[in-house]
C-alpha cells in the first residue's frame, strides 16, 4: 500500500499554513478524497476505520441509555418537508431533489434527507396513539445530503455520515431531560474516547437548529484557534409533533401533545481529531479510536530470527486483544517510522537482533516520541498501560491548550485584539440581539457566539457591542 | 410497547395463506412497515436489531479475510453509470434521478446508487497505478435504491439495506478465488448464523448480474416451496476495469488489465429467516440472530419475592453475557407467553413462587415448546447449551425440509407435476438455451433455473424441454 511519496516532506508545516497542512494530512494518511460527484467524499479504509471505532463507542453509550436503532428512508416527499415552517425554511434551499423514478416523472418531488425529523414525525403520527406507545428512543446511522457550496474533507461535504437520534416523550420534562442526557453522552465520548476537550452549552436563540426550542452544542477548539461545532442535541418541545398532529391519550383517555428531541454526531469528529491532535509529522490518533494501536517494525529484519521473533510478538499481542500490525515490507526502517507517524498509529514497537538478545523491545510513543524499553516478558500487559497513558496525556495537553486559549473581554477593543491573534475563545457579555452579534462578527473578522455560559457569574453587565444591559455571557469564536 | 391486539389470533395460519401469514408476522412482530415514500420501508427496532446482529457476524467474517470497510457516495453521475454497456442496460430503467440540487437545475443528472460498481471503478481508475496498489478488498454497508414496481417487506423494496463488497486484483485467478471465497463466507453465515440451508452454485448465463462473467448464488427454500435468492458473489473478469480504463504496471513496468469482483447480502435475509423458521404463532428466531435470546416471565409476580428473585436472575444472566430481558408488566402470563412467541424470542424462563421454593426455573423453547426444568444454580451455564441446541435443531429441521423438497425430473410431465404441488426444487437437465427455460417456466407456472449443479453426475443427457443434448444440470424452482 505504501508509496515512496508518503513522507513528512509532503506535509506543509502546521503553523505555516494550517488549512494546507490539514489537506495534506488527509491526503497522505489516505483518510478520504473527493469523488467524481462534486462535493461528495470517498471515505477510504484509513478514515472509515476511525469512524467504525467512534460508531462502536457511541452506539454502546446510546444503548446503555435505552436507545434502539432503526432505519428510515433516504427520501422525503416534498409535502412532509414542508409541514414544519422553520424547518422547511432552514433546509429547503440546500436539498437535492429526485424528480424521476425509473422511466417516469414523479407526481411529487422527493428530496434526499438533509436530516430526518419529518420522517420520524410522520411515522409516529401513524403509530403513536397511547401513553403505552411512549417513549420512543430511536437512532439511526446513515448519511445525509446538503447541497453545500463550499466543502472541506470531513468538515463540510454535500453527503456526510452521521447518526441522528430522534425521541418522542409524553412530557415536556422527560423530553428536556433526554436532550440533556444525550448532550452529556456526547460530552463524555469527546473527552474519554476522542481525548478532545471543549466548551459547551446552549446555542443563542438565532443559532438554534431549524425548528428547535433549544440546541445544546459542543464546541471544540482546533489548533488554529477556530472553533468546530462538534455535536448537537436539540429540544423541540411539541412544535414538530403538533405540526405532524402527533397526539396520545393518557390513562384517563385525555388527549395530549407529545414532546420531541433529536441529536446528531457526524464524521466531522474525524476532522476534530486531526486538527486537535495532529502535528508536523501527520496524524496523531488517540489510542481509543486508532484502528491500529501498535505497528511492529522489525529492525535488520534480514538477520536470522528477527522476523520470526517479531511475528511471535505479533501473535501474542493480537491474542491479548491489541489492534496490532507488522510492517515486514522491504522498505527501510526510516521509511517505516515515517509512515507509521503519518498514519498517527499511537505506538510502534522496534525489535531488532540486539533487542532480542536482551529479551526486550523499544516502544516509541507517537505523541511524544518517547522511547520506552520493555521486557518481552511484560510487553503484552505494559503496552496497554502505555496506550492508556498516551490517551490521558493527549487529553491533558488538549485541555491545557484549550484553557490557555480562552480569553475574556469587557470592551470591544480588547475583543478585536484577541481575535486578531486568533487565539481561541473569548468570553464576553451580550444583550442577545443578533444585530449586535453581527456587528461584533464584522469587527472581529468572523467571531460569533459559540454557546452561552449559564453557570458562571457574568464578567460584565453590559453588552460588549451596544453597552445596553447584558442578557447573556457567551463563548465567542471564529468557526469552521 | 405491547398492545392487546398482539396475539396469535392476528396471524393467518401459515398453511392457509402463506403470503398473508408473512405480512401478518412482519406487522405483529413490528419488524418493519411501509413509509410515506411509496415502496420504501421503515426498519423498526425489532427488525433492525436482527440486521445489526447479521451485520456484526458478517463483518467479522469479512475482516478475517482481509476486507476493509469504506463508504462511497450515494449519487452516481449519469456518465459513470453508462460506462459499462451491460450494466447500464440492466440498471438504468430502475434508478431514481436527482435533477436539482439546492435551487439549481443540475447540468448532469445524478442517480441514487442501485449498486456501486461504477463508483468503485471510477475511484480505482484514479488511484491504482502499480501492482503495489493491489489488491483492493473493500466493502461498504449502505442502502441502495431500485425503482421496483411491486414490493414486499424485506424481500423487495425500493430502498433496501445491504453490504456491497468490491475488490480489484492483479490476476484473473486471484479475483476468481476471491469471488468464490466470499461466496463461501455467505454459505457459512447462512448455515451457522441464520440456521438456513440452501442449494448453491453458479447462475446460468442469462441470469448473471448485469456486467458479470460469473455469478454465484445461494438459493434458500422457503416454507411454501419457493426459492429465495439470498446472497450473490460476482466475478467480472476485466470487463468493468477495462471499461473504466483501470490499468496497472507490474514489477517490470508492463501495463496490465485488472480483475474485479463484487458480492452482496441484503436485508432480504431477514425475510428468509421469517419464511424458513416461522410458524403459526409468529416469528421463530435462530438464537444467533435473536436480539433477545431469553425473556424472563415472572409467574404470580404480585407474590412476595417473585419479582425480586426474577430480577436477580436477570442481572445474573446479563452478567453472563446473555441478551436477556424481563417482562414485569401488568399483563397476564398467557399474554406474555403469546407475545414472546410472536416475537420469536428463542427461550422464555418462567419463574414463580413454587419454582423459587424448589430453587429452579422452567425454560421453554420457542421452537419446540419443550419445557426444561433447570436449577437456579446452573441456569447461567445451562441456558447457553439450550440456546445452542435450539440453533442446531433449527438448522437440522430446515435441512430435513430442504432435502425432502428436492425432486428430480427427466421428462417434462414429471416436472410439471412436481411444480403443481409447489414442493420445492427440481433437479433437471437443460441444453442451456434461454428459450427452453422460458418454455419450462410457462409450462410450470414460473419455475426457472436457480443455479447450476456442477459437481454431480447428470441424471439425463437430454434437455428436459427440447430433447437436444443437455449442457447443464440445474436446480429449478419458482422464486421470490
Amino acid at each position: 500500500m505504501a508509496k515512496e511519496k508518503k513522507l513528512v516532506e509532503n506535509i506543509t508545516p502546521r503553523d505555516e499554513d494550517f488549512a494546507q497542512w490539514y489537506t495534506d494530512v488527509v491526503r497522505e494518511a489516505e483518510l478520504c478524497d473527493y469523488s467524481s460527484v462534486k462535493g461528495c467524499l470517498n471515505y477510504l479504509p484509513n478514515g472509515y476505520a476511525i469512524w467504525e471505532l467512534i460508531q462502536a463507542d457511541l452506539d454502546k453509550r446510546f444503548k446503555e441509555t435505552g436507545v434502539e436503532n432503526v432505519y428510515l428512508p433516504t427520501l422525503i416527499p416534498e409535502n412532509l418537508l414542508e409541514k414544519e415552517a422553520d424547518h422547511v425554511e432552514g433546509f429547503a434551499p440546500e436539498v437535492a431533489w429526485v424528480t424521476h423514478g425509473g422511466m417516469e416523472r414523479l407526481q411529487e418531488r422527493l428530496c434526499i434527507r438533509p436530516t430526518s425529523e419529518t420522517l420520524f414525525c410522520d411515522l409516529w403520527s401513524k403509530t403513536v396513539q397511547s401513553y403505552r406507545d411512549l417513549p420512543k428512543v430511536w437512532n439511526q446511522w446513515n448519511s445525509v445530503l446538503r447541497w453545500e457550496k463550499t466543502t472541506r474533507p470531513f468538515l463540510r461535504s454535500r453527503e456526510f455520515l452521521w447518526q441522528e437520534g430522534h425521541t418522542l416523550h409524553a412530557t415536556y420534562e422527560e423530553a428536556e431531560e433526554r436532550t440533556i442526557q444525550m448532550f452529556h453522552v456526547y460530552e463524555d465520548c469527546y473527552k474519554e474516547t476522542l481525548a478532545i476537550p471543549f466548551v459547551s452549552g446552549r446555542k443563542a436563540e438565532h443559532e438554534k437548529f431549524a425548528g428547535a426550542q433549544d440546541t445544546y452544542t459542543i464546541e471544540a477548539l482546533m489548533h488554529d484557534g477556530k472553533a468546530l461545532q462538534s455535536a448537537t442535541s436539540h429540544f423541540f418541545g411539541s412544535g414538530f409533533p403538533d405540526a405532524f398532529d402527533i397526539k396520545y391519550v393518557d390513562k384517563n383517555n385525555q388527549l395530549h401533545s407529545a414532546y420531541e428531541t433529536s441529536w446528531g454526531w457526524s464524521t466531522r469528529s474525524i476532522g476534530a481529531i486531526i486538527m486537535v491532535h495532529g502535528d508536523d509529522s501527520g496524524l496523531v490518533l488517540p489510542p481509543h479510536v486508532a484502528p491500529v494501536e501498535c505497528r511492529i517494525i522489525p529492525i535488520a529484519q534480514h538477520k536470522e530470527g528477527v522476523l520470526d521473533r517479531a511475528n511471535v510478538l505479533l501473535d501474542e499481542l493480537k491474542k491479548a486483544g491489541y489492534r496490532v500490525k507488522i510492517d515486514d515490507s522491504e522498505k527501510s526502517p526510516g521509511w517505516k517510522f515515517s509512515e507509521q507517524e503519518m498514519l498517527g498509529i499511537p505506538t510502534r514497537i522496534e525489535i531488532g537482533p540486539k533487542d532480542i538478545e536482551k529479551n526486550q523491545v523499544v516502544v516509541v510513543r507517537r505523541d511524544t516520541r518517547e522511547k520506552i524499553i520493555v521486557s518481552l516478558d511484560e510487553i503484552a500487559t505494559k503496552l496497554r498501560d502505555i496506550l492508556e497513558t498516551i490517551q490521558e496525556d493527549m487529553y491533558n495537553r488538549a485541555v491545557d491548550f484549550l484553557n490557555g486559549h480562552i480569553d475574556t473581554a469587557v470592551e470591544m477593543d480588547e475583543m478585536v485584539e484577541k481575535f486578531k491573534a486568533n487565539r481561541g475563545f473569548v468570553k464576553a457579555c451580550w444583550c442577545g440581539d443578533p444585530e449586535c452579534e453581527g456587528e461584533v462578527k464584522y469587527a472581529t473578522g468572523g467571531a460569533a457566539t459559540r454557546c452561552l455560559i449559564e453557570d458562571e457569574e457574568m464578567i460584565s453587565d453590559k453588552c460588549i457591542w451596544c453597552g445596553k444591559p447584558a442578557k447573556h455571557m457567551a463563548y465567542w469564536g471564529k468557526s469552521y
